[in-house]
């Protein structure tokens, strides 16, 4: 049985030994050599939407794929026959670099670190960021201690980030399909948003893309937000309509934005969120950087070989 | 027994009573009316050097100041006689606080928000800093996880700031004059700098200024470190060879540096910090919010009244 890996992330082979399984590398950006379409388990990282289509026609024994993204959209529009050929994601390899990163973005937005660099580009001290302040003044999101910090789309990586921000004083809540208690975190569902949302200084949006999260965050959710609220995406762009959003912070309806993930990406240069009014704009930049891969796929290797259920199974 | 309180910071004042002491509000930015130079306490929080002076002439009753600066240098250069006066400062109340700001730093240099800002203004999508990343490659500051950050200057902000480095997965070592293991954190003494400086991604300066702790970092020590380390100083720009911060920045000797305080401020328009790569401008917005101050003021009003030992004295 021949298991084909990418050279588009480094991993330890050592990890994947002891399985009657042959390691073959791959370049995910080429077509995949003649000697090697007879692969029955395929790892995909940043492979070309080419690659991919190219693997799902000529790959005919392929029984098995392991992506290592945490929304593996491109092999689901690859054209993969899903009836013989099982996809797994790459969910909990990103966790922690996802939830420093947005933390990041909340402290970036808290302790407004990109109106200071505007004011650093034209060599002017920004006093009023400075200085003796109001400590915790109702009405904005200066802090993370005491802040009401919702986070909708509550998986493994809410779950990561949530004890980072309750160590840091912050009153953390979840919303997500399922409603019930996860690590301690009371966890909502969506028909509690007209609730929730008004009592919220910082929303995370962790929601994956789908029909269904399609603008999730659409005009008549925002303005269920108080207006010095902040709202974070790092789930995916399709989640927020970005019009409302624009909208919301041009009129001064929100406190500001912090996004990684935009509807098209890279973000186009005619977009306005570039110049909205406390928007910051990450690259798409909080994930993509899987760790300890090889235990899961090594822990899927020995599922597979066995028979057994596969860990994170769209 | 009258005690002032400053109207410079909402204090709760409700927490202050039931000592046999009157509680009377003062203008920090005016001389103290001539009723109230009977004073035997005075607390201050961003009093003007000119009303401190005028005090230390005027209040000829005083027994004990009250700040709640973390670093109260206002208050010992005022003139007031030292040898009649306690003087007790407001270290605790700001360990909250510049933890987070902190915190916010060394995000914005590892995950290199300023850098993102500044395409941002040009309506240009970093792909670089976006998209697939290696995963803590070595030589570089990209996350807080498994990098080595040394803490100089090991008090109570330390204490609070270490936790959060070391639940984000980053090992944590301290510096201070006085060596030893606090709250789980190895201290080491100064004169260990010139084995740990060269195995630091991130040196965070939390040193008081001092005659003892100017230049504390200097061309020597700042050569020690690699050349992707960040320097990030949140105690006082005076521990700081700003010139020769400079030098190495623009050399490339250094990964960045992120400033808080600097040694004149609000920083000179023709510093050439401003423009230095990768140096980040904060100004000076770490701490400024004490945080409980009724709880220290209270508890050292009963141990002055006691006739005990003050806490947090100079």
């Amino acid at each position: 049985m021949k298991l084909l890996y990418p050279t588009s992330i480094t991993l330890d082979t050592k990890s994947l030994e002891g399985f009657s399984v042959t390691l073959q590398p791959y370049d995910v950006k080429q077509p995949i050599p003649q000697e090697h379409t007879d692969a029955e388990i395929l790892i995909t990282w940043t492979n070309t939407s080419d690659n991919l289509k190219d693997a799902a026609s000529r790959l005919t024994k392929l029984r098995w794929i392991q992506s290592l993204a945490a929304g593996p959209n491109d092999v689901l529009n690859a054209g993969f026959d899903s009836s013989k050929i099982a996809i797994t994601t790459g969910s909990g390899l990103h966790d922690r670099t996802v939830s420093e990163h947005t933390l990041g973005l909340l402290l970036n937005a808290a302790r407004r670190f990109y109106e200071m660099r505007d004011y650093q580009l034209q060599r002017k001290w920004p006093g009023h960021l400075g200085g003796p302040q109001p400590d915790r003044p109702k009405g904005a999101f200066t802090t993370l201690r005491d802040a009401k910090v919702t986070i909708w789309g509550f998986g493994n990586i809410a779950k990561t980030l949530a004890p980072h921000l309750t160590s840091l004083g912050a009153q953390v809540k979840g919303v997500a399909r399922r409603p019930g208690v996860r690590d301690g975190i009371e966890v909502y569902s969506e028909d509690k948003l007209a609730e929730i949302l008004p009592e919220t200084d910082a929303l995370v949006m962790i929601l994956p893309g789908s029909d269904s999260t399609r603008h999730a965050l659409n005009a008549d959710r925002l303005k269920l937000l108080p207006s010095h609220a902040w709202v974070v995406n790092v789930g995916r762009g399709t989640t927020v309509d970005e019009n409302a959003l624009v909208e919301a912070l041009k009129n001064k309806k929100l406190g500001g934005a912090a996004l990684d993930v935009f509807e098209k990406e890279p973000l186009p240069e005619d977009s306005p969120l570039w110049t909205a009014p406390n928007c910051i704009i990450s690259p798409h930049a909080a994930g993509g950087r899987p760790q300890e891969a090889e235990v899961l796929i090594a822990d899927n290797l020995r599922r597979f070989l066995a028979g057994q259920e596969l860990k994170n199974k769209i």
